[in-house]
Order: C-alpha cells, then sequence, then structure tokens
C-alpha cells in the first residue's frame, strides 16, 4: 500500500496554518523588510553571556545537566524561578513548572484540560500559534468582544453563562497581535469571574517586562482568590528565545496533570538551558538587561508610531506602552492579504489581521512588528506602506 | 468555586503513574544501589566537549542560535543529521526533524495519526513511557507476542488483520525492558507486513549504538518499500539525556503533519543544543565517543549478567548483545513489586516488570539496569538481590 493512503488524525482537519508559513518564507528573502515577526532584535541577544554562563553551569554540574533531570524541572532553576514569579506577581503561587518556552506551557495547560468540543474563550484577534493550539485540541473557540481597552468584562461573563467554558485564553499585557494593555479594574474582574463560574484563566503574559512607558499593572493572577488562573511566563523576550525557557505557575493540582503530560512530550526541558536561564536570575543580570532591550525597543516603536501618524485619514491604530505590536485598521475596503503582495514586490512585510481572527474577518487589518527592523529599515518600510495604502484610497 | 472542582480532560483517566515515580524517589535516598533507571553512567557524559563546543557554536552563530528558528529544526542540525541518518539506516530518507528527545519523536508521531479508540499494537513488556504516551492519545493498546527473539511475525499478522492498527510501536534493538534485539529476516517481515496491510511503524531505536559484541543488524526502516516505516533516534544515550535532542526520519507527509503538531507543542528544539550535536557529527567526534562509552557499559553487562548465572534454579534472565537493560523471571510464586520494598530495606533498587505490561501481570519479572552503577555497585547490589531471592524460594 502506498503511503499516501496513510489517514492522519482528525485533530488536523481545521489546521492548515500555511499561509502564515508562506509570509515567514517570503520575509527570509534578502533585502526584505520585516515587520512580520515578533522576534527580538538581534543586537538584543546576550551570545557572550550566555556563552559565559554555559561555561560556568557546566563546569560547576556538568554531569548532572547532561544527566536526565526531573519532569518537575532543574532544581536550583525550580528554586530561583519560584522567587522570580512571585516577584512578577507579587503574590506567591503553589507551584512552577519549568517548560520548553511558553507554548509548551499552553500545550499541555490544554492536554490537561481539554476534550475534543470543550469550549475555550479567546480574545479576537489573538495570538495564532495559541490558536492553532486550541484548533489542535480540537477546542470549540468562541471570541469575546474588546474594545480599545481590551476584553470587556460584561461580555465575558455573557459568554462564560452561555457556553460554560472550561478556559479563557487571554494575554492581557501587550498583547499580541494589538500591543492592547487590560486595565487594571478589569483584571479583577476577569479574576472574579473566572473564581464565581469555575473557568480556568490561562494569562499568558510573555510581554510584561517590555514595558516601555507608563506604569505596571499588577497580573489578573494577583486577584486570583481560589487558585482558578494559571499564569504563563517565558523568557524568549527578555533573554533569548532560541533557548526555549518558559514555566507555567499556579494551581498545584493543575500542575501536577502538566507535570504527567509533559513526561510523555518531552521528559523534562534540556537542563543547560535552564541552568543558564537559572544563572540569569541568580545573578540578578535580568533588570539590567531588560532596561537595555526596552531603551530600544521604546525608540523603534515612538518612531513606527511616528509613521502612523503620517499615514491617510481612515487608518487608525493602537498605540502600545510595550510589547512588540502595533495593530493597524485601514479603510474597510482595502484588503491586507492582497496589500501584501505588493508590499513584497516592494520589499516589505507584516502579517495580515486576519489571520489572527478565530472568526477570519477583518480583512482591513495588519500587524507591525518594530522590535526586529532598524530605524532606517522602519522609515524606509514605514514609507513604502504608506505609498501604497495612499494609492488603495 | 474551589480549584478543586475543576475537571481534568479524560485522556488522564486511565493514567496514573504513580508507581514508577515512587521508585525513582527511593532511588534518590542517599546509599542506594539502583538497576531501575536508564540513565548513562555519569562519567560518560562530556561535560567538558560540550561546554567547549558550546563556546564555540555561540562564538560564531550566537545571535541566530539565541533568536528563534525554523520549527524544521537549525539548518546545519538538519544537514549533518540527514547524512548521519543516511549512515544509521543504510538507505537516505526523504526527511528528519529535530525533535525534543526521541520521546518527542513519539508524542508527534502519535498526534499526527492517533484519534481516541485507534488500535495501536505494542510489544509486551514495552518502555513504559512511550505507553503512557500512548495511552493519553487515549489509543486502544494490542500486545503482540514475542519469543526469545523478539516479536513474533505470524502473531504480528494475526494481529493486524483482526484489530487494523494505525501503528506498530517497536524497539527492535536491544529492547527496553528486556534487552532482546529482532534478528534480521524477522526485521524484514515487519516492514513487508507494514507496507502490505498499510500500518505505520514507529521503530523505536536509541540503543542501536550500543553494542558491546555481535554484529550489527539492518533496521526494519532499511527494509520499508513504501515508506511506512518511521525511525526514531535519540542523541540521548550516546552524547547526553540532558541536552534532549532526538529526531524521526522518513516520509515527508508525515514528517509535516509532525512539525505542524510542534509549531504548536514547542515551536522548535533549543538551537543551541541542536547546534551542540551538530558539532559532534561533523567533528565526528561520536564514533570515538560510542567506543569508549561501550567499553565501560559492556564490562557492566557482564559482570552482571555473571552474578545472575549464580541465582537459584528456576531465575531465567535475557543475554543481550548491548543496550542498558537485562530482563529477568523469577519462579511464578515471586511477586516483584512486594520484593522490591524488601531491596529498597536493603538498599537495592529495580523496576518491577509488571510496569511495562500494557496488560498488566507478569508480576514475578524485573528490569536491571547496570549502565549506572560501578562495579562495586553491581558486586554488592547482585549479592543482596540473590539473598532475597533465595530466601523466596
Amino acid at each position: 500500500m502506498d503511503i499516501s493512503e496513510v489517514r492522519f488524525a482528525s485533530r488536523f482537519d481545521q489546521v492548515t496554518g500555511s499561509a502564515i508559513r508562506e509570509i515567514f518564507k517570503v520575509i527570509a528573502q534578502p533585502g526584505m523588510i520585516s515587520f512580520a515577526g515578533g522576534n527580538p532584535s538581534l543586537e538584543a541577544l546576550p551570545d557572550q553571556q550566555v556563552s559565559e554562563l554555559a561555561q560556568y553551569v557546566l563546569a560547576h554540574d556538568g554531569k548532572a545537566i547532561l544527566q536526565y533531570g526531573a519532569t518537575e524541572g532543574y532544581p536550583p532553576f525550580v528554586e530561583s524561578l519560584k522567587s522570580y514569579v512571585a516577584d512578577q506577581l507579587g503574590v506567591s503561587v503553589p507551584a512552577v513548572l519549568p517548560v520548553t518556552g511558553s507554548t509548551q506551557a499552553m500545550d499541555l495547560l490544554c492536554k490537561a484540560l481539554l476534550d475534543p468540543g470543550d469550549t475555550v474563550l479567546v480574545e479576537n484577534p489573538s495570538f495564532l500559534g495559541n490558536l492553532q493550539c486550541l484548533k489542535l485540541y480540537q477546542a470549540n473557540l468562541v471570541t469575546v468582544e474588546s474594545d480599545e481597552d481590551g476584553l470587556i468584562p460584561d461580555d465575558l461573563e455573557l459568554k462564560i453563562k452561555k457556553h460554560h467554558p472550561k478556559l479563557l485564553y487571554t494575554i492581557p499585557t501587550f498583547q499580541n497581535p494589538t500591543g492592547k494593555t487590560l486595565p487594571d479594574s478589569r483584571r479583577r474582574a476577569v479574576a472574579d469571574l473566572a473564581n464565581r463560574y469555575g473557568m480556568v484563566v490561562a494569562e499568558d503574559d510573555p510581554y510584561r517586562d517590555l514595558r516601555y512607558e507608563g506604569e505596571k499593572v499588577r497580573a489578573i493572577k494577583s486577584y486570583d482568590q481560589n487558585g482558578w488562573v494559571m499564569f504563563l511566563g517565558s523568557f524568549s523576550k527578555t533573554i533569548s528565545p532560541g533557548l526555549r525557557i518558559g514555566y507555567i505557575a499556579g494551581d498545584a493540582g493543575i500542575i501536577r496533570k502538566c507535570t504527567i503530560g509533559k513526561q510523555s512530550t518531552d521528559v523534562h526541558s534540556a537542563n543547560l538551558n535552564q541552568a543558564v536561564v537559572d544563572q540569569y536570575l541568580r545573578r540578578n543580570l535580568l533588570p539590567d538587561h531588560i532596561r537595555s532591550i526596552c531603551k530600544g525597543y521604546g525608540a523603534k516603536m515612538h518612531q513606527m508610531l511616528q509613521y502612523l501618524e503620517q499615514f491617510p485619514d481612515g487608518v487608525s491604530f493602537t498605540r502600545p506602552q510595550g510589547g512588540l505590536f502595533i495593530w493597524a485598521e485601514l479603510p474597510v475596503h482595502i484588503d491586507t492579504v492582497k496589500l501584501l503582495s505588493k508590499a513584497v514586490e516592494r520589499k516589505v512585510a507584516y502579517v495580515p489581521g486576519t489571520y489572527f481572527c478565530a472568526d477570519g474577518g477583518h480583512l482591513n487589518t495588519l500587524r507591525l512588528n518594530f522590535s526586529n527592523s532598524t530605524p532606517q529599515q522602519i522609515e524606509t518600510g514605514m514609507s513604502i506602506l504608506n505609498d501604497l495604502i495612499k494609492s488603495e484610497i
């Protein structure tokens, strides 16, 4: 029998994901100015420092680092991570689990909770990697309404009452793709609704430390009375995505199920990578490093916003206080998927907003990333986009 | 609502896994002689070499290594891995995917293929980590009969006709837990049956390079005409388990589905770890390293076998030509789960065989690992086991 007759699992029936992958192939073309990715800027990546830390940890605990480790994490890192998370949240958490990038945190949480057909509430738009994750778990995705401040608690309650969801997936700070930050009062409301109705919240907060202005906002988790909020964090945006170290923090029972799920997913996250991040935390290298990153990213964000202000009437856009993304809406008759071909011809790329929308639509929207371009590239790329949009109006 | 009311996914209904975890807690006690794990010996772990290679790759390609990478793998490693796999198999393969330990290879293959209730054929006994993986995918596990040479092709065909399985999971070389190696003629038969009936084979072969005597056997994959055999490999037993680098090789369509599955599992395996293994392959460091490991492991295996020969009548055991494990059968009235408590009191640990059996039973069997003990520990531990078994007879 020919292998082309192999039957794949039905979880792939609604997952194609090819459109976005095509864009990333396009980005790889030489000379392309890419506002499409969500990558840290190359100069922000501490290669020298990681090399020194890797040498140090291999010299001091090399045999244990190269041996099998516990699924629960490399013990020194579990310890430093716990106090780091308590600092981040302003409250201590019952349990933490180091994972292979915060993408794995979402995957394990879905594995722990979701049966096919279970309803999951999502923001609209939302991070497409995790939308794909939810689709692979055959979740029933229901979108919650947002305004300029993010999720609307009244609509959230309405959707909870109507759909009895198992999970809410939210990125409350400098959201991907919109850059919006949920205000404090709404964070409390989300936690209260989760606790009242018995719904798990996946609070995905990888951009929290990338704040360029304004005041820090408390985590939803900090308002959690009964343990329904799980906090998903990452060192991908602050140290390095290539190391693949993130974490999930919260209720010990849920973490336990995630840990059992992880045993047969990758046994444990690589010890070397956990040990390097552990040194970052123990040596308190993160605050200075983040300050230096934020300085560069903040300048780029303001530069991009300045160019957006020169765009034609009918173009609106978000004004984030941090993170990696700005979200723009063009006049409704402009289709950003079609516009992308023209942009790519002129060597500029972005991601059409429709790909972030669980229900599709929103064809006149786009996501712009500023962190991974030089000021010169932002100037050139934004002028080209401005020209293209003007010619469509 | 209290978080204790959270409803977990039904995939956990048949997964507890606590027994084996309890054993591993016991092993961690000071002074314990452990024949229970499957760990490489600490002296076999090349901490100095990994440190040098990590320095080298971070100095030469540090920014790319710390940046997001492609799900398809770190490009230099994909290249060197392809030719390494072709060497291993004696045939080239259409596609390879670097993964986070070969445990992830199994997880992604299940993700690509299995719907709940799909039948998967397994050896009895088999590797319990991957049995747990299959249970989490809610597979219907059906065992295939084995004799002293491993899987019996006639029974395999019978079970294929009766159950129409999607997948066969097999460890043909120095099997975990039995140490058995499937002979060449049966390997051809397994490949032929898979191709005739349209069943995917997961050929899990992490111990292949740990051969201490006898001739190399061709991979099942090398007899695969139409692409139904997927080859799962690992560098955990030859370089380091803590680095978490393995791979899956075979049909491009199946690898593609695994890659899409991996996008939302951990995006990609850590570049640093892929780059270190890449250097191992490019600098051709593996053959010497494996020779030196095999010398030590082979001596330990023979030492353990010599002690087993002194065990009372009614004790039988396998005589592997490589790998990490020996499987022993005691007289039927001896329950190795109960015996373990007595062994642990005297500071010796092993894994009762029943935990490797998808259908349970086989209470008089046990798995012994020799790689992670010193000759002195093997002497002491095996004498204690001998005493304990004698007192049960």
